[in-house]
């Protein structure tokens, strides 16, 4: 495209380097700022500045933090006996929006990927056995909650987990794999379908 | 939603201030930036600074521009007998990009719409008329080229421009309305193809 000023070919380079942006919507979103009043560009920048410069890692659970332990690690309200481990941010902030879950979290920051390079020792498994082996809460933990993707890295990343716990007397699971509530049987895939009936629930007569 | 930093949470505010943008997006966005090196946001952020403090707009045609006129105007090969009115800075990007149009541009800044509460006097008319009665470069002004929307409010702008025009010997034309290259007669609007069969064009027999 062929712009008739430096800075807006700048900021359109720049918002289109951004994931699922591409020059066009980088071009009105250029345009649109160009058309507010100054703050709210600034505004803008400052959030982004502030958040680049000033994020921290909760040094207990990897979570984003905006002191050294993260709300989540800090606070009284959760139970310290339960860590839910996941792969990423984005699934802390999943699993907080569902309300269900009070204990804490451990971001690995990946999954095991022998081909992608990366190993047990890339990821922040160590810092997990380090926190189950020495609660800094002092509250012994009790289970670890596996929510790791369900593809072959996930499934190997568990697994390793899982054999790593074995003989300290920590129990371990995996969220359930089942048919998404609202979906219809006939258009679940096989895999999760047949993950489903295996791990059926059991009513209770009473 | 609900996140465990505020950095993060100003950051997906700020974001998705910005058109077509929601709050997974904005997070999908912020995180991404997280996870990049440092300067990719600085990048960023400063070349929409950049943008917002030194963007200037022309004082010829409205455009924008990096310094007093824009690089249209100020081109020696552009041929300033020819104006094309548009109502914003998209226009004149996309007509630039045809490669098909040498002439100068004059930017309205909107289109008269009393309901809006927009008058002639809004918009950039008075300086429209101005640079046809005294033409900066010179050159006298020999066609005003209207490239409005199809709607009301653009018809009556231009039939406004059109009747202010009327008294000063300059040629006024509009753009083409028709099907678009690669539509089908069928699925085209009726609009459309009554203006299309109304303004055809006659083969010369040679």
């Amino acid at each position: 495209m062929n712009f008739s000023s430096k800075l807006i070919e700048n900021a359109v380079t720049e918002i289109s380097r951004l994931p699922g942006i591409g020059k066009k919507t980088a071009l009105r979103l250029t345009l649109h700022l160009l058309k507010q009043k100054a703050p709210v560009t600034s505004a803008l920048t400052e959030a982004l500045i502030k958040l680049r410069n000033e994020i921290r890692y909760c040094a207990i659970c990897h979570n984003v933090a905006d002191k050294e332990v993260c709300s989540i690690c800090e606070s009284t309200k959760r139970d310290k006996s339960l860590i839910c481990v996941v792969e990423d941010l984005p699934d802390v902030l999943a699993l907080e929006n569902t309300n269900q879950y009070s204990g804490l979290y451990h971001v690995l920051g990946g999954v095991i990927s022998p081909i992608q390079g990366i190993g047990p020792d890339e990821i922040n498994i160590a810092s997990l056995m380090q926190r189950i082996l020495h609660p800094p809460s002092g509250t012994p933990v009790e289970e670890v909650i596996l929510a790791l993707p369900a593809t072959m890295e996930g499934d190997t990343t568990s697994f390793f987990i899982t054999r790593k716990l074995k003989d300290h007397g920590v129990g371990v699971s995996t969220i359930a794999r089942g048919i998404p509530v609202g979906s219809e049987l006939e258009y679940t895939d096989e895999i999760t379908l047949g993950r489903s009936i295996l791990s059926r629930i059991k009513y209770s007569a009473e």
